[in-house]
């Protein structure tokens, strides 16, 4: 609550920077383009007040992704350890930037992150905002006051040995690993709310269905598995595709060569992130390649865009199986959430799978925006990650929202309308296909044409014609054993 | 079937260049980069040749679309007129080409475009090809021999006031206009297919569905015309964005400044490509930005996909209202075309809507493709011209060819199960909403809920509950009446 | 400000509904699913609060686009008053929902319209919200209590003759008609910025290039000049696309049918629409097809698209032409807006296109959003239209808020660098193409081969081999007028 | 040669299926629609037959694909064989059908594999061909009549214990998996093309650029490594990727319950399949999932798209670096394949990288043609397999085609301009980004703008303000260390 308490202040702060803030006085700054009045209770500094400025597009800050400002601390941490352990930064110095990045990765001073998602210069302007309000923290922290950089300072300290080109893809990758625990863990728990379906309708007969047509019996319990089945499936790769975003370029500074950066402090820095994050990230073995082309977005916004595919086709799935009461499938209730209509009184929609299908299209349509991004890199630096981040993050935030709304408020309720799946049992012809190896296709095929146009049923028929034994008919044409479920 | 010879043979000769022309003897041509043989009976030339080593990509000459073919003849033919109307071609020069134009636009030498239609140098090839075999046939047609340049020589005359960056988006757009047309015939014929069976369905009363869900009564007829008001829809916003097509850049020469054509030139072309194809086709009003922008493909391409997403959803709808025939919606039937499956007799599957949802699935994917190659041009070129007339063409043909067949071998054939659609009617509580006005919506909500969980109907619980008189109920809840159809 | 002070304060109610509110007191409401306490100040009721406890899935409620909260306005208000024409509401209801609906067109109570622009329901929720809120407003203006339904109530009267399924997309198109027209004013500012442009680099030679190559002079002007053209051409698509907008389905109800509505009262409904928004809105004339597909999101999103295409090319050509400022084209310097790297000092990066870009990518994903969302419609109702507003209400939300800070901070701010372009076109050996129509292809090639191998100029090899005169070098090839500029 | 020869023919007889073969005489074969004559010399069938009617919608039949029809012959005798195995086939009639397949796998009778791949029915027509076709080979291998069905029959025995549902998605796969051998070893052949140039490149310094701007200093050979590099990563996802493919449906026949299949069979087929094949093929753990949706399909073409984009990055990174030669980059040339334009004689266009980009577009495109058909499936199948096929395979088969051409006609040929490249490093002010550690980022800020605004070099002006001693010059600024290759 006082989270997102902070979130909303800190949006009124930005949308009155001016009116609120200058009340408290200034201080003045300066930079390439000259001097600036930056508010004195504002952490951030000259560069992330021109981004202010320049960059007024969404109302999206750094910090509506809370997993992407802890981020920036994490790599700004590792960056200072790695460059005291190269003997370059001080230990007074890390001291002090420790305790910095430790704050804001406990979740403090998230409001200081304001600058918008969408920004050109690659990211600079963002890293610029993480380097200024890193620094200004770890100056009050160790006694300072806010604005002495000629103590701490945003490049030379917080920006030591790195390139926006190098910090801000590493915090990004490393904001979407933070995020993808949190999304494999809603995702498996949809899974297993499918797979506790499974288990709970296990028995239960039914007919499948290829091409909307009748086919051959199996139990819907084996239907609910199979849906949460595809899940684990998609969740396994999501998994996988972490080791494209745990191979990171920390190191390689502006183009991959080093510059600015001490020898040996690329190895240390992926130790320290590894150490830090709990996760095997490592240094990439090209530098220039992994500045050059961020592949790794690419590949994790498919696997987002896969999993999206098999979530929404799951959705549709639901849609067509709940659909009726009285002229639709309806082999299964969803769990009544809300009037479903302003006109039709009684009626009760599929609200959730309806909601997941919507965030699954723009979770699509944003690997497009991925794609598009990734393509139009410029020779040694893709200038598109900002966009890449948004596409990516909002995928994954949407998700993350609607997953654990979908499974609680729908799959968790979802009841099987047992006489609608027996009639349907009993009226089908599809158990003929049963008889394919004992009477040949041929044959079965004019069986089924008869019960078809005759109306009668394919047992009725085989008991007129004799075809079979009762014995071999309760052999081969038992529903429950036609579904092969494991008893 | 002659000219579908033709084309096979054109691929056999593909194929064979070598080993088969080559027993003709050949004669010598050169370019920029030296000389070359060119097979004796070949009407192409030195560029068709290096063209056709250098991207052996598909397996789709230029004459794989043979209104592409037509439209390259057609602009040389408009080139040449509007170069004699300004005095620099000679009318006796004139008429040679216009015998070879002529010739090809009747569908002769089409197996002489060989030039893989994915090439890079945007369409230079493709143009040359044209600009070769164009002269050689004016020079066989004039009495001369194939290879006497200096009588007839492809760049000076055949290209004459053009450039490959004028003349092959102007053939691409040509080729679009015709086969447009024919798209256009069939879309509507098949719209009208649509149309008729609304006439044959009308008054065949049915329930709605929204959301999968029980809404209100309908006809047959109102749900089949409103397939076809979808397709109308569509039919003008393809008609109406030719006027993109139409505006077209001849005269522009290499980047738009003209360089190279004659004043007065310009104009002329587009009133003779006006006058041969009999489109309303302008000179763009800026050369420059009609050079290297190319965004006609773009808003036509969008428009294909905004009939495939129209088309593709028609057909799912096919396939749910068809779905069954025991276990699912089965209002309706689809012809049965072929036996539907391979393991379970007696099985019909809706074999063409599937076929038009493949289809539109690649139409919209190409638009993808249109898409990227359109954002990717290059200052005063979009050099990515050939992939968009591949995308777009291949869109075009592949609907062209498959909605005859979901109209002849599904829609005309569609037929009503009157006691399906009775039944879900009878059954259904969505008669409730009609009574809105009447009793209010907190009411109605009460009496649906009643009919659900009862399981009686909703007109039975209205007699009980005396909440209506029966002449009310007669004029109130008619499902005839309550469909709005016209009578 | 103070419109978004409120809205960071409707921020602030919608994160502390429970604790704020409640503080307050409650009335206790209730609807098919049961009872429900409903804070003493919110102007929404039971539906609402429902649906905000189903869906939290992004941070953007209706508020979030206040055109869109405006648009439910207006059609609420057109409803009221068509329904009071055809003599179902009374004139006194009528003067209360009137005034109600100018109280939010007037931009009061946005904070109000609270439910997540994510929902499922087809649009349910946020009609509902509208409907209660403009109830309860109603109520209170005309001196009753909130909740006194007896009097005004949400469904029988705010939504009287309407269904979700009419009111909710009739919203989302005026909602997009009045933000197009803010798009188009911002975007034909952005175009007139290029032509003035285009008019201060008048007879400023350079090269043209193609493919990346050198190609043959034109004038800066002109090309400045090419890309307002190119974005009036989007401008115009925009505008005429406006059309598929108008054409709306108030008075179709549930599925087209109009049940519940008067008669008399979809076509004064259209009347009414159009008088307030002052649009040429149409009643659809097939109001069955209007309401199953809402192909006019599907046009529309691709009209955007296509500007993002082009704008995004446009860009992109920018990011080109000022390369540099010493490795690359530099032929223009885009103004310098904050410092261009975090590590290399001096380097002032094109941010802006940079930024022009990233939007344009969101808004080409945002299109295949669309795509699918209306693929996806299933019989009677396309129930993914909250994903399709979503997606196309952010395309244009992005595209009007970064154009002016291209155009103010970029485009108008751009300069030439004269001895640049000069140095280019007296070194290019593009000119010789002027000769082809004097000397042949053939022989021009020559010539332009020795120039490249020997790095001798073209004018000077032709002196040196007496090609032409003095006179016909001056008439042939002056570079201002092989350019064609109008002068 | 005879292969090409062959399926040129196999076109000509799709095409004159009637005029050419009923020549030879016809049989009569029947289904469950009645009376059909086949051409006594086709080895199809009746199913075929009516699919060849039934889908002419492109010019793409099953043999297009050669792997794919060898992949049908795999499945067929892994079948076959398993069936055998557990008792149900008799040896005597496996052996006919070994002979048959095995022909097939050799690469003959592929010219009647004709039915269109575009196809409702999700490919039952194509798997009923293959039945058809090896029925009536092995029927005539083993001395027997075509059609006589008594003794082989193509449901009954090539089809035993199979459906479509298992045996044409796996097909599919396994062709998949032949062809991405391929690929991968051309896309390898690509890298290693990159790699060679980046040897030969080594120690060439060059200026890097980021955002199209000046960055600082890396040598010709780090930029084709990196390029060889980014490649390698794509080909380690296509091949892990191998691993989803590998996942396959055998046995699951109708919806994956097994119905018809003998117990046992399922896992004999994936050990038969993966030891034709060579590649590590498994039963799925669900085979119910397995069937119900085709996720494969989706992660393969994401890893296709995912290459595609890589690839047409740095196809485009070629183009800007080849731009020129008189007002471009000009770093490298390409070599010239054809004279470059139709008007401006001398100009040589990058082709290679331009059709290599064009071949990206198409596949990312197919990208969104796949997630489409995968979203649609509906319950217990995808009915939309053939389109992802068609997608899949045109992408495999376009990257295939191409690659070797630009590789060969491309990058092999690519030659550094020294001159260029030394001039731009000596101009440019990167280098300044190097005394950072030494002088404090504001310090060399100010350096590099001095130098901008005077036009003097960097190392002049530390010499003349007495920055760094001779000694700190020779050892902080020279460009080959700047660039930290590995010497």
């Amino acid at each position: 609550m006082k989270k997102k308490l902070l979130s909303a202040i800190s949006c009124l702060i930005l949308l009155n920077t001016t009116s609120l803030l200058f009340a408290q006085g200034t201080r003045t700054e300066h930079d390439l383009l000259g001097d600036k009045q930056i508010p004195n209770d504002a952490y951030y500094g000259v560069q992330t007040a021109r981004a202010l400025e320049n960059f007024r597009v969404s109302s999206m800050p750094t910090s509506f992704f809370p997993d992407y400002v802890k981020a920036f601390a994490i790599v700004k941490l590792a960056a200072a350890r790695a460059n005291t352990q190269v003997g370059r930064m001080k230990p007074e110095k890390l001291q002090a930037i420790e305790k910095a990045c430790q704050a804001v990765m406990d979740g403090k001073y998230h409001d200081q992150f304001l600058v918008d998602m969408y920004q050109g210069g690659a990211g600079t302007s963002a890293n610029m905002n993480a380097n200024e309000v890193l620094a200004n923290i770890a100056l009050e922290l160790s006694g300072h006051k806010k604005g002495e950089y000629n103590i701490i300072e945003p490049h030379d300290d917080l920006n030591m040995g790195q390139s926006t080109n190098d910090s801000y893809p590493t915090a990004i990758k490393i904001a979407l690993l933070l995020h993808n625990d949190k999304l494999v863990k809603e995702a498996t728990a949809l899974a297993q709310a499918f797979h506790k379906k499974g288990d709970e309708f296990k028995g239960i007969v039914k007919m499948g269905r290829t091409e909307g047509q009748d086919a051959v019996p199996m139990t819907l319990g084996q239907e609910f598995h199979a849906f949460g089945v595809q899940l684990d499936a998609e969740i396994a790769a999501m998994k996988k595709v972490e080791a494209a975003l745990c191979d990171q370029n920390m190191g390689a500074t502006a183009i991959g060569t080093g510059i600015t950066a001490s020898p040996g402090y690329a190895e240390k820095c992926a130790v320290e992130l590894a150490k830090i994050t709990g996760k095997p990230i490592v240094m990439s073995k090209d530098l220039i390649a992994a500045t050059s082309s961020q592949q790794a977005f690419v590949l994790y916004s498919s696997v987002l865009k896969s999993f999206a595919v098999a979530l929404s086709k799951i959705s549709s799935d639901l849609i067509i199986l709940a659909s009726g009461p009285r002229t639709g499938i309806f082999e299964i209730n969803l769990p009544a959430l809300q009037p479903g209509s302003s006109i039709m009184p009684g009626k009760v929609n599929p609200v959730m799978p309806e909601l997941m299908n919507e965030v699954c299209y723009k979770v699509i349509g944003n690997d497009v925006t991925v794609t598009l991004a990734a393509q139009n890199g410029l020779l040694q630096l893709n200038a598109y990650e900002p966009v890449e981040a948004i596409a990516i993050m909002e995928s994954q935030g949407l998700l993350f929202k609607s997953m654990p709304l979908f499974r609680k408020n729908c799959i968790e309720g979802i009841t099987a309308n047992k006489d609608v799946l027996e009639k349907y049992i009993n009226r089908s012809v599809g158990i003929v296909t049963a008889l394919n190896p004992v009477l040949g296709y041929e044959k079965t095929t004019e069986l089924a044409k008869e019960a078809l146009t005759s109306g009668k049923g394919i047992i009725e028929l085989i008991r007129e014609k004799k075809l079979l034994t009762e014995a071999q008919i309760k052999k081969l044409l038992d529903p429950v054993a036609l579904t092969g479920e494991k008893q």
